[in-house]
């Protein structure tokens, strides 16, 4: 039940998985050690009793992670389709209701096989389409001041990565021309595969109703040519690793003018594209 | 055109991509500085003329990416049936072609399509099935001496990582019991995915009739289930990581009876699972 006035929220269950698990292992001395390790675990997702495939997650969002899926592969246009995701762990499953009942699901996710298979691909030739129609807010500028304040906030963050290692880390932060010396952070989303963290992070600014003009995309992993295409789908103009870049990445920012910075950590970085919106600090 | 004595061998192009490209960036005192970055291409592989799907690659071994992708993914058994594989590079295209044109193709990947839809996930269900069957050598055995000499030799091979960053990398290494001292590395191909590498060395070992039981798999990248599966499948008993692992990944390489050492640089390591194999030295 929602309030007249907060926004329509579907129906989430809460299913979030103890992210890390303990086991014993032998040092090269031959001496046992009590380690942490990441969890991952199967999660098949089913939109209006469809099964539609199989995600491996750390499963600490699991029902953020469904939406921002479905919204990311252009699957469902808007929160307000969704009437209720229920996660079962028991059975591993994510049961997604919608308004309208998908009637066209087929053909889409039919065209989509056709396009792209399955497997280690992603719905590519579409998103690439897609890209072009991307409007990044023109005025948009970036601070090093708001970029180190970001790059602190990402350092004492309490992190599953520090504990088990074996996961990737994507945040979303707030962006002040003003205020420059804070960034804070909104979300942040460990899992074991980067792209399921994007998209519970694209699932959490659907159901929140957060846009992406005024702020600024964090992540541990790579910027490969899919974080490029993800961060643009949410229209967040600053986009920020700790890791490096590949070529395709790179030439998306270009085209669609986004701030690219890589091997950020502590006070280093490299500012790879659009610094036409950053500012140094004098 | 193949000797008498010489395995078979499909034709194949020869068309790997530059890996590395130079771009100029920015570092935090606003200096230019000319950085390499990894290349990455989508590459859209054809079976008989069948549009199968697009994989994001560093471009390095296209070839035996595409002919190792059918192979893990079970929709080419033998590579006596793979009779070309042409890489066009203009195109980013891959057309396989094989010797019986394979008229089950469609029914494999629509299969496939039900259980596990496109995008992040792979074939799950039925890897997990066929993971029962896998059979690891009884008798293998790995000294520590021979994973050092391993980690030595990964260390000073010159890989694309150290110029570049954003990608993986995956090497088979030979495991002699009686010479404990050496390891050779036999492949080492690294790309912006983890899986790609895995699975482009799974297409030289069919190439070149390699068998995995006297083998060590060797990755950069982490230990998620995926990477267990696929060293499983090509009967790999000794997989070795440079980062952590997940527990999924645990799980399987406890049930398959795989050694798995995570967390192993210079002369550190962790072992995991599978100590009965492991042999200290004295």
């Amino acid at each position: 039940m929602n309030a007249p006035n907060t926004p329509y929220r579907p129906v989430l269950t809460d299913a979030a998985r103890p992210a890390t698990f303990q086991v014993r292992a032998l040092d090269e001395s031959g001496a046992p050690r009590e380690t942490a390790i990441a969890g991952e675990h199967p999660l098949t997702l089913y939109i209006d009793k469809h099964e539609l495939l199989t995600i491996m997650t750390l499963g600490a969002a699991p029902e953020a992670l469904a939406i921002g899926y479905l919204r990311n592969q252009r699957l469902i246009e808007r929160i307000e389709d969704v009437v209720s995701v229920q996660v079962v762990c028991v059975e591993n499953e994510a049961a997604l209701t919608t308004r309208h009942w998908l009637t066209d699901l087929e053909e889409k996710t039919a065209m989509r096989t056709k396009t792209t298979g399955c497997g280690q691909s992603t719905v590519f030739g579409e998103l690439m389409d897609e890209i072009d129609a991307v409007r990044l807010p023109a005025g948009a500028t970036l601070s090093q001041s708001t970029l180190y304040a970001l790059l602190e906030r990402v350092r004492g963050h309490d992190t599953i990565y520090k504990q088990a290692g074996a996961v990737h880390g994507c945040a979303l932060a707030t962006n002040n021309p003003v205020e420059t010396s804070a960034s804070e952070i909104l979300y942040f989303v460990e899992d074991v595969g980067r792209h399921n963290a994007v998209d519970a992070i694209a699932g959490m600014m659907w159901l929140d109703r957060i846009e992406g003009g005024d702020k600024i995309f964090y992540t541990t992993g790579r910027l490969t040519s899919e974080m490029v295409i993800k961060a643009a789908q949410m229209e967040i103009p600053f986009l920020v690793s700790r890791s490096g870049l590949t070529q395709m990445g790179y030439e998306i920012a270009q085209k669609v003018g986004m701030t690219m910075i890589g091997r950020a950590t502590g006070k280093h970085y490299l500012l790879f594209t659009g610094a036409e919106r950053f500012r140094s600090d004098a």
